[in-house]
This record gives C-alpha cells, structure tokens and sequence, in this order.
C-alpha cells in the first residue's frame, strides 16, 4: 500500500480535489490517498514550499506526495517527478519542492503522454498530469518511463540573513502559520539550553528574550522562541502575533546574541 | 474495497462530519473514506450540485458519493439513493444530483426504516439516513431493499444561455470558484484552437478574448478562458476575477462568435 | 485496522497536520486516518471537547482518537492517554476529553520517552508524543506501556442551567456551529412529541416556540429546536441565528415550559 500525499491551494469549496482524488482511486485503487493541506494561498508556491518542507519528512519510505501549486499551468513551465531516498514529488516545475532538490536522486519532465490522461487540459494539469503520474508510481512505473532526466529543477533560494556585526543578525518573517506566529529564517544551533544561550530579537520595535515554549509567556504575552521546525519564532501566547504587532512575510527582525 | 465519498456544507468546524464518518466506519469497517469538500456554501443546493459534476465523473466505477446539502431537512422533502452506471448517490431529493439524473438505472426513495440508525433525528439525516444507506450498499446490499422506486428525482435545470443573434450569446456567471473564476453557462464544442475560434466576451463592461490558459495574459491581466470542466470562465492571471470585477453568480455575460 | 481519528486546532493552511499524518503513518502504516476536524478554534479546548462529544461516540469500538489543541504546551500539563469501553483519546490533559472521562476504564499519563519521537519539542507534542503514542497503541501497545496510571484527567464541567422557577429555568448558549445555531447547555428529555410539550425559550428580547425541525419555520425565520446532539438550540431557517441575533457564547437563555 503506498501512501499518495495530496497538497494544493485549490481550497474545499470546489470539486478539484475531488477530481484528482477520483482520477488517483481509479488508476491506484490501493494507494491510501493522504491530504496535507489545500489551503495554500492560491498561487503562493513559496507557502507551499515551506509546507511541504514541515510535513513531508515525516512519511514512510516510499510516499508520493504530490503538490500543485501551478500559476503557470498552461505555460512552457514543466511537470516534473522528484526522487529522493525518502520519496517522490510530483508537480509543476516552479521551486514547490525546493526543499527537496538538493536531496534529489533523479528528477524527470513529465513528457510522455501516455502517462497522462487522455485528454489534457491547459488549466487543471493537477487532474490531468500530475494525478494519473503518481498513480502510476505508486502502481510501480519507473520513473524513466515518465520523460526524460532534467538538471536543474527549480529551487527557490531562501532569504539569507545579513550579519550586522559580530553577535547580531539582520533577519526576517518568511512564513506565518494559522496561529499567526511568525516564523523567521533563522535557524540556530542549539548546542545547549535556549535559555542559557540569550538570544533576542528586535521586532516591530519590541525587544524580546527567546524562551523555550509559548508557556513561558503570560497568556496573551509576546515572546519569542525556536519553533518545531527549528526557526526563532515571534508568537503570542494563546494570541497571535502577526495582528498583535501588524507585520507579516517580509518584516525585519534582528537577532542578537547570535 | 468500495470508495465512499463525502460532500457537505457542514464545514470542518464542528463535530457533524466526523460523526458521519465514524456511523459508515462503524457499520462498513472496509469501506474507503474520501473526502470531496465539506465547504459548500451553506444551504446552497446548486452549488453542492455543481461540484458534484465536477468531481464525481473521475471515481472508480462503483464509488458511493454521499452528499448532503440539505436544508428541508426534516419536511416533506425524500432521500434518494441514485444510480448510475458509474456509480450510486445517497442523499436528499433536493436537485444535489442534477448532473447525475439523466444517466440513472434506478433511483429509489430511502423510506426503509430498517437500513435508518435505530433513531432518527428530524435535523441531521446525513447521519441518521445517508450515512447508514451507505454503508449498507458498500457491504452489498441491493437498492431496492431501502424503498420503493422514485420515477422523478429532482433535477435542477441550468439556466440556458439565450441567442441574442447569429453568432452572439447572453450568457451568465453560475458559478464562482475559490480562485474568483467567474464560471459561465457556456459549453463551446472546440473542434479546433481557441485561438482561432476568434471568440470573445464582454463581462462587467469589458470586452475579452478567449486563451487557452491563464498563462496567455500578463499576472494580474484579465482573461477569459475554457475551463477544466469545459465552460467559458473569465479569470485573472495570478488574481481574482470575481473581485476584481465585484460580480457574481447571475452576473450576464455576452458572448461574441459562437 | 485501526482507526486513528485526528482533531486539532492547527488548520489547514500549514504542514502540522502533514507532519502527525507522516509520524503516525510511518510507524502504524495499516492504520486508518481519519479526519475529524482541524479547525477548532485556535486554543478553544471547550469548544473541541464538544466536537469531539458530538462525533466519537460514533466510531467503531477500539478507534483511537488523537485531539490536540493544547495552549499548555510545554508547560507542566500531563499528556495523556485514556480508554474508555469504546475507545482510546489521546491528547493533553486539559479539559479536551472532559465528555469521556466518567466512563474511563483507565488513565495514564504519557512519560515514558521510548514511546514519543526521539527528539520531542517543546512546541509541538501532537507531532512529537501523541501521534507515535497513538500509532503504538494501534499497533497493540498496551496502555500500562506509556506512563503511570493518572487518578484525576482534567474535566471541564459545562455551565449548569439555573432553576428560576417551577417550569423555568436560565440557560445559556455555550456552543455556536458553523451554521450560526446557538446551542445551549439544556438536554430536555423528550418522552413525547416536541410540539406538545410546549416549550419556549426566550433569547435577545425574542420569543421562540420549540419545533421540531427547521423545516417548521418559514425560509429566514428564527426558531428553537433539539438538536442532534439533544441539546436545544436556537437556528434561523437557512440563516444565521449567531448573526441574526448578534449572540455568541454566553448569551442567556430563559427556557419556559421545563
């Protein structure tokens, strides 16, 4: 039984996820459809990206997750399929798995139409590539007989925080989550007790200690803190953060300590 | 291994339905539960209809789709069991399976208490009713075993699009999707290339040419297009066009060429 | 196969949800996934303890529900595992399971290491300590394996109606579902039919009788019915009763008749 991960920003109001559900059951009745999210901002690959990066590590062996996120459908944009040691993607050409790329054992162009169904649309490649594809994968399909190899697919280049000066980083919000945390590209190593370690943060003109857990604030407190990926993070306990300080994707933080 | 779909306006903040799903579950432990969107607007019959064509063609022959968009529930109003040759649909006589009519076997009104849970509640039949009817068809049961035959199963007709003169359509928005596509009642047959179709609208005062795909105007450009399910559909590239526009669903639309 | 419900109050928008999915697959990958809800409220343990007493009496015996909306985490609050004659909840000690816990069999509390992720976060326990508890447990862990016994799970104690007078009593709305309806926190028995036991309730200056489905009001008109969890309720006939009203949670209700 392989596990076929679905991830878009189609939302649950229409019939896509549907479709594409159906198309996957019809070829793989014994593939165990799995749904990550369909909330992505719609055209947002660079959320979809960081998505896909939280929850897909955490599979079995074997998984195909596939991921449309696909404002270029109908373009000269490829399909492609992505193999690592740990699983596959399959989805547009678009930096959505750029998690992935540098793992990547062979990435193909999806070009064969055999694979597709029959009659392929220039709006829904969701339904009519990537779908019937990983159907056959998880039906057993060498991934060669999908197209030919590709070498560079695209990977999108997280923002790089600056060193100001010794112990002092400039950084900034790169993701906010349904709680309205905001998550940073910063990444520390923690070698120790965060505690022990006295980072802060400046944002939004307000200086903060990074602690250990939401539960070291008072409720409604602002901190900050490492998230469960591994990102300082701006949060406001039992509240949110992003509406508390107005800020949002693309905000500055400075990190001191560091 | 029968595929049992669900499509609801329940939402997915409340308990409603998990406990459809734990009822199937409980009485057909084989069953494959999937998901096709709890997020029909609510009450809205039409709506729950259309995403319903949209998604149910591409299931597995022999796929049980559940549907329950249900707001006379508790009057007069039957709940139906549908067949087709593709597949069965479980739900109330409402116009939910409009798409799905013409193509019937059979249809029988579920009037047998027997296949009903032991106490029927008169405000959630999706529960009590469908989800158990159910799960007794996928353990095999035949449909005249849950009542009588029903000769005229609601359908809702679409509103048809109207010939102002030769080559030229009053058409209109029927649906609205999550991306702000505006979805119209038309269904060109395309024996050739859009493109050369030459056709064109004119929505909100602004007049369109038909693409292919979004990928045929600049980001944030206004479009018309062919959509996945085969209607004309105004789109922003990257946008959206309901909006944008600030229309909706009746919202007219000439069409030019056709 | 074993049943692995999942409730929480992550969304849909980020990969949280994937990563529990990715935890319990990899280590239980017979087991069934099933979603029950994963927009709770953010922090709202009152209102996903309802959902979850509104959906998981349903599930066949033996299912293992996973529930995790957990402001307290990282904090001293116990994660725990308890089994009732039906069923298994696994989740933070909180108050979530507060429909469950007088029909416990045992409690335990979740200490031992060797049965959470290697490395567990301070932020994120669904991920790190229930969803592998959970899948150990599908898997035939014994319960005793996890942690010592815990005498007192947290149970929240839902807000009494008050007695005004012979046949009167003050309520309170304690639930609003996604519909708008507003619940409150009165079960009347109903040994009879509902129309001739001739309740009333009084709620915002309105004056209601009971009926028996919506389907007694006209289109837009308010009225009170039981529910299908047996509590009485306040709806408009498809509307909004939260809306219409202006009421949410807390909102007194006077109940005549009782």
């Amino acid at each position: 039984m392989t596990v076929i991960t679905l991830t878009t920003d189609f939302g649950t109001s229409d019939g896509y996820v549907g479709a594409m559900k159906g198309v996957i059951l019809s070829l793989a009745p014994h593939a165990t459809l799995v749904d990550i999210s369909h909330d992505v901002p719609p055209h947002n690959v660079y959320h979809g990206a960081r998505l896909l990066a939280t929850a897909a590590q955490f599979f079995p062996a074997g998984t195909i997750h596939v991921a449309v996120v696909d404002p270029g459908v109908g373009s000269a944009r490829r399909g492609i399929a992505l193999r690592t040691p740990q699983a596959t993607f399959v989805g547009p050409d678009n930096g959505l798995f750029s998690a992935f790329v540098s793992q990547r054992l062979v990435c193909v162009s999806l070009t064969n139409p055999v694979m597709h169904r029959h009659s392929v649309s220039s709006t829904f490649h969701g339904r009519d590539v990537f779908a019937p594809v990983a159907a056959h994968l998880a039906n057993g399909l060498a991934l060669t007989e999908l197209g030919p190899v590709v070498d560079d697919p695209i990977e999108i280049s997280e923002p790089q925080p600056q060193r100001l000066r010794e112990g002092q980083l400039r950084a900034e919000v790169v993701y906010v989550d349904r709680f309205g945390n905001l998550v940073t590209n910063i990444r520390p190593l923690v070698h120790q007790s965060v505690e022990s370690m006295n980072l802060r943060l400046v944002v939004g003109g307000v200086s903060l200690v990074v602690h250990r857990s939401y539960a070291d604030a008072p409720p409604g407190g602002l901190l900050a803190l490492i998230g469960s990926d591994g990102y300082l993070e701006i949060a406001v306990r039992e509240g949110n953060a992003a509406e508390c300080l107005a800020l949002g994707v693309g905000a500055p933080v400075e990190v001191w300590g560091i």
